[in-house]
Formats: C-alpha cells, sequence, structure tokens
C-alpha cells in the first residue's frame, strides 16, 4: 500500500505526525489515524486535547527534576520520605521502577539522560548541577547512583562519583550481580566474575540491610 | 515498571488516551507520553490539533463514501476516471492499495467493513444501500467485488453478488489464484486447486485483457 497517496490532506498531515512518533512507521500512523477517524468527535478532541495539556502544563520538580503537577513533586513533598538520601536516576521511568519495588524511601534526582559525546549529550546537559547544589546545601547523607550499566551509564556513574566526592556523602551504587530468576550459565561472564568476588553473606539475601 | 502510578495526573491521562489506541499497550503509550514531553510545546499543540482537525474536518465522499477533504474526492471529481466502473472495497485503505497498482481508472465505492455477526455488523451498518442507488441511478456498466478472500469477506461478496445482480450490469470479482513470488509449495490447496482448474491462457498473464 502506497501511504504517500492519501485522499485528504488533513489526513495526511495527521499520519505525518502520527509517524514522527518513535517507533510508529507511516503504515501504522494511518492505521492509528484511520481508527482515530472512526472515533466519536468528542473522544478524539478529548485525545488531542489531553496530549496538549500534558506537554503545556505538566512541570519539572523544582527540586529532583521528576515531572509533575506541581513545583515540589508528590515524593518530594512527602515528610515521611527519608531526606537524607538521595538516589540518582536517569529518567522518569526508573524512579517509577524503583518506587514499584516498595523497598526505598528516599528521595530522587533525575539527571534526564546519561553523558553520551556520540548523542552530543554532555553533562552541562543533565541535571548535575542542581544535584551538587542539593547535596551542598541539604541534609543529604547518603547519595545513591543508580545509573543503567552501559557504557555511557558507567561513564556518567564516574563522573558523579568524581563530583560528590568533593561533599562529605556517602556515594552508594546499586549491588551488582546474578539477577533474580536468572540461571548461572545464561550469566555473563563479568557478571559472574564480579559476583564470586564480591560474594556475599548467605543471610544478607534475604535480610534488609548487608 | 509499574506504570499504575504515574507522578502526574496529566501524563496520566495523556498516557491513557494513547494506550486507547489499537496495539499501542500502557507501557509503549508512556514511551511516547515522554517522548511527546520533551518535544518543543508548538510542536506538539501542532500534534494534537492536526488529529483534531482530521477528525473535525475530513469528509466522507457523497458518492463513493471514500475520505475526501471535499464534498466530492478526488477520484469521483476527475473526468478522467470511467464512471461506467465500479470497484467495491471494503476500506480506505484498499482504495490506497488499488491506485498504488496503477492498472485501474475506474471508480470506487467504499463499504465501510465487511459484514461479520460476530462483530456485529449487519449489512445495513455498511455503505450498501448507496451503492445500489449508486447503480440504480448512474452509468456503471460493471461492479468489481475487490473484497478480502476471508470468511466474512466472502460472505459480503456474495451478498453483493445477489443484491447486484438485479441490475443490468456485468460483476466481476478480482482474479484469483497463486500469488505472484510465491513458490507452489507453499500455496494453499485450494488456491492451488481452483488455479488449476481456472488455468489461463499463457499469453494473458502479460497482456492486458484475457
Amino acid at each position: 500500500m502506497d501511504t504517500h497517496s492519501l485522499p485528504s490532506k488533513l489526513l495526511d498531515t495527521a499520519v505525518g505526525e502520527l509517524a514522527s512518533l518513535p517507533g510508529i512507521g507511516r503504515k501504522t500512523a494511518l492505521r492509528l489515524a484511520l481508527h482515530l477517524l472512526k472515533q466519536p468527535a468528542e473522544q478524539v478532541n478529548y485525545f488531542g486535547n489531553a496530549i496538549i495539556a500534558m506537554r503545556n502544563e505538566v512541570k519539572q520538580c523544582r527540586v529532583c527534576c521528576n515531572i509533575s503537577d506541581s513545583d515540589t513533586c508528590e515524593i518530594c513533598a512527602n515528610p515521611n520520605r527519608e531526606s537524607s538520601t538521595i538516589c540518582v536516576v536517569e529518567n522518569v521511568q526508573d524512579v517509577m521502577s524503583i518506587e514499584a519495588t516498595l523497598q526505598y524511601n528516599g528521595l530522587y534526582h533525575v539527571l534526564g539522560g546519561v553523558i553520551s559525546p556520540m548523542d552530543g549529550i554532555s553533562p552541562g546537559d543533565l541535571n548535575i548541577a542542581s544535584l551538587l547544589e542539593r547535596v551542598a546545601a541539604g541534609d543529604a547523607k547518603e547519595a545513591i547512583i543508580a545509573i543503567s550499566t552501559t557504557m555511557e551509564g558507567e561513564t556518567t556513574a564516574y563522573y558523579l562519583y568524581k563530583k560528590l566526592s568533593a561533599y562529605p556523602i556517602k556515594i552508594s551504587a546499586l549491588a551488582r550481580g546474578v539477577e533474580f530468576g536468572n540461571e548461572l550459565e545464561h550469566t555473563d561472564e563479568i557478571t559472574l566474575g564480579r559476583s564470586i568476588k564480591n560474594r556475599t553473606p548467605f543471610e544478607n539475601l534475604f535480610g534488609h540491610k548487608g
């Protein structure tokens, strides 16, 4: 099917916009547009306006840079969270992932990405200055670096470690090792090697703290 | 990642709307919403408004029910198309598929689906009455039934054949047989059996008319 000769300019424009989304090609975009065309008008108006409202009205938390409907996000505003611990993550999804574990009760700092010269992302493009200000000014006692173990992630983690070392706080990282539910024969050599070297007292696997 | 505890109601609403699209789950919807959140505001406004405008302003051609920006679509309005032939198709994509072949110069009629009791779609839900009116009133000499060879499609084709038989026109169907580029061993038995029974003079494969 040639999607380049659509019978309507309005449809063509909408398909072009949908196809600008990551992972959505023109063929899928056409399918989505024709689906929307079949829905009640008020439903499609609601759809379009929900996206516009999100973009225009969602705020960034002035403390941790997480997204939020108010100036300070629900986590930073919650007096029951331990403000002495800051978990540094790449993005909003990571905050949600860690929150879903129900194992962490501190605060966050969302970097907004990782250092990646290939993609033109330097430390100045990330929320690092605000993190250091926060550590300098605040009552933080520990920073947990919780960043992907990709090459860019490790570079970013090391950069943060050097910067945070200027402050009298504990700097920790997520534990590394064999993933739960993984068979040893499918675990890569580096992970397995480090997991033997950094072996942990057996009772720690089931307890809260090492 | 638990996508049910988003840090913003505005984000949550937008994710819900995106996840209402066919084939898009909540996880993908979240990824799309966060992508949109990073784009310039005016670009996202354009995105939302393009979809709203499409839904509110796209028309249905009053002759063939194809989608169109004006009351009569470009194909029906084109004096160079042969108005004596009407190709009956399920949907807008099929019009585009046939147009892309550059092998057809007649008009179309878009049914808007196929008869499917399982999905609650009866003949009255399709643009069949308008097709019969068109055949009764117009100068059509031939109707080509170009519908999917699924069970619902065949049912619809037979229904149309019976209805159209009341008029003094030629009723034809798309040729059936082994698809181009297909190996015989991968062609199903029914297709292969019918293709031998309805074998065609060899020279027809390369000519225009049988």
